[in-house]
């Protein structure tokens, strides 16, 4: 990188992220891994084999080692096309044999949220570290179960919250804390999509819930990152169509409204019968915009102030969010630090989800903490 | 206009909108008014000598004839600069006098919130129609007793929201309504400014409240008129720094949700400490985006449909919002229908806005109707 790239760089993503990419390359270089660590990924659905595997070639510090799968086909599938061994593929019946596959360093749980506890527990068991996919679980108590497992294992456990590594919403965040639209008032965050029939996000005993746990939970994480504050309390109105027969078991609209203890209302949506994804930090001065904001690429940021409207470009870094996450654990195990997102991240969000529902059932505000 | 521009005015602002202004041309057209009709103005403030008393030169059933203030320079001054002789200036004390003045057919009340109801009703008892200010008052009672003393009176009242003669608003509310973008499932509206200090708009006694009343209504009002339907509850947050010398004695920041029968849900903001001025009506299939939304000018709207955005120009109509609102009332006293958005609209939103300071206050989902 030239100085005048370089600092071109600084002034689109800040000194902040500079700091700390410069800071991760410094450990990276003065400390090379000995090999890459090894994830075994269970769950073989559209997330884990057309996001997550791919991502793998373009990670420094992680490989793809192992699948876990109850459909042979997959396994087959996926197995040759990812060079996976033949002993290296498991089923659910025989995953605890992991325990005994030295390959495997991390076990990434993509399953229906049903499912995160017992095989995030039954891989720590295993003595693994855990990345498991957010929702983190599907009750306040089974978070603290998976917590629990993973400390008592010594082992690692982190949230798949990937927009943290995303560079538009790491730029978002050090605008909003640094005040470049003046102090932070309100935030608007939006999230949903129109939900597609027959799939296992829609029946209560797999997903835990509706768009709250699927797609509400980005504005729920974005309103507690862009603020680094937890709320103190909660409102909720859920509008759900029970007729509808794709909410026969889950919610569909939640809008819920987090005030926090500086006094900033976080006004957020999750929706699954209608198109959201994007963001608003609203200060004194102007504001900030993302949209979309926490896909899977082409986020887009504007930045008013004032009159003035503003794109701001944020230049691709080294790694995509996907990679970004997956390396941030092995990182964190090789260096013997904590994930910026880990069970107890989690376990907040699920804390607020539960506290939603409670709100939006009871008619009140509910009080936290 | 020709047959082409008619066409293309006819697609860019719809039939509906076309229909309406041919009936009130054809009318105008086939029952020419003897005469403009003549407006006093009541209160010699900012919004009425900056935004609406120059706007009677693009009136075509309107006239500026008197002018009351308690401020004799005020008088004087745009007395000489619009023509007002002096025997139509008058102070508050002499107001009443409007009675025997038959160049006078409407007062129009743009004073502080908590002298509408007053004027209003001294107005009509004095025979004159009424045009006054939003908020209509500072509580549903006097509103009530706004609408009973027009009625007995036999004169008209209207209250001044005029976003509704906005071409933007205007297509909006027929796009929103035909499902351009599938059926409605939420309104996203937010509203606010940073207040200056030491105004009348900062003091309870005078303004009835805080941003609600200013600002939020905006939001509200707009939620109400894009869904054509009124709210069954509402909840709202309050998120007010009472440290701040600005709000001793009213609301900064609200958070509020409107749940409409066919289970719409309006996530609207009013707020004194950050700027916006946005709605969104987001559909099954995409969203309707306007920003600014009811700014005096320089409105856009954008449509999404699926994966495509497009700006979608309004070609201004004969006439601006603030000639639009004024001759609409005009136009209704020489054809003796009602004004579109009359007393009840006004004691609607007050009636929710009391509603909002419940919610916000008990912490609890207010019931409406």
């Amino acid at each position: 990188m030239t100085g005048s790239s370089r600092r071109q760089v600084l002034g689109a993503i800040g000194g902040g992220s500079i700091a700390l990419l410069a800071a991760a390359r410094t450990s990276a270089q003065s400390r090379p891994p000995a090999r890459k660590l090894g994830y075994a990924i269970v769950g073989l659905g559209y997330y884990a084999t057309q996001q997550i595997m791919p991502q793998f070639r373009n990670c420094r510090h992680s490989r793809l080692v192992a699948l876990v799968s109850g459909t042979p086909e997959k396994l087959a599938r996926y197995g040759a096309e990812y060079g996976v061994p033949a002993r290296n593929r498991y089923d659910y019946k025989s995953f605890d044999r992991i325990r005994d596959n030295p390959d495997i360093d991390i076990v990434y749980v993509v399953l229906p949220n049903n499912m995160h506890a017992e095989y995030t527990i039954r891989a720590a068991r295993a003595g693994k570290h855990v990345m498991c996919e957010k929702p983190m679980a599907v009750s306040v108590a089974e978070c603290q179960a998976m917590i629990a497992a993973c400390r008592a294992a010594g082992r690692k456990l982190m949230i798949g919250y990937r927009s943290r590594f995303e560079p538009h919403n790491r730029l978002a965040i050090e605008l909003a804390r640094k005040g470049e639209v003046g102090p932070t008032r309100v935030i608007i965050a939006q999230h949903g999509f129109d939900a597609k029939p027959n799939q296992w996000r829609l029946d209560r005993r797999m997903a835990g819930g509706g768009s709250m746990m699927d797609i509400g939970i980005y504005s729920l994480n974005a309103a507690r990152y862009l603020t680094g504050e937890e709320p103190v309390s909660v409102t909720a109105v859920d509008s759900t169509d029970r007729r509808d027969p794709r909410f026969a078991s889950v919610e569909d609209r939640v809008s819920f409204q987090l005030t926090f203890p500086s006094g900033i209302i976080a006004d957020c949506l999750s929706s699954y019968s209608s198109n959201h994804n994007g963001y608003r930090v609203a200060g004194t001065e102007g504001h900030i915009d993302l949209e979309p904001a926490t896909s899977y690429t082409g986020q887009r940021m504007s930045i008013r102030r004032g009159d003035q409207t503003s794109v701001r470009t944020v230049p691709p870094g080294d790694v995509n969010q996907f990679a970004g996450q997956l390396d941030h654990l092995s990182q964190c195990v090789i260096d013997g630090t904590d994930p910026i997102v880990g069970g107890e991240e989690g376990l907040a969000d699920l804390r607020l989800i539960e506290a939603v529902y409670r709100a939006a059932r009871e008619g009140r505000a509910v009080r936290l903490g």
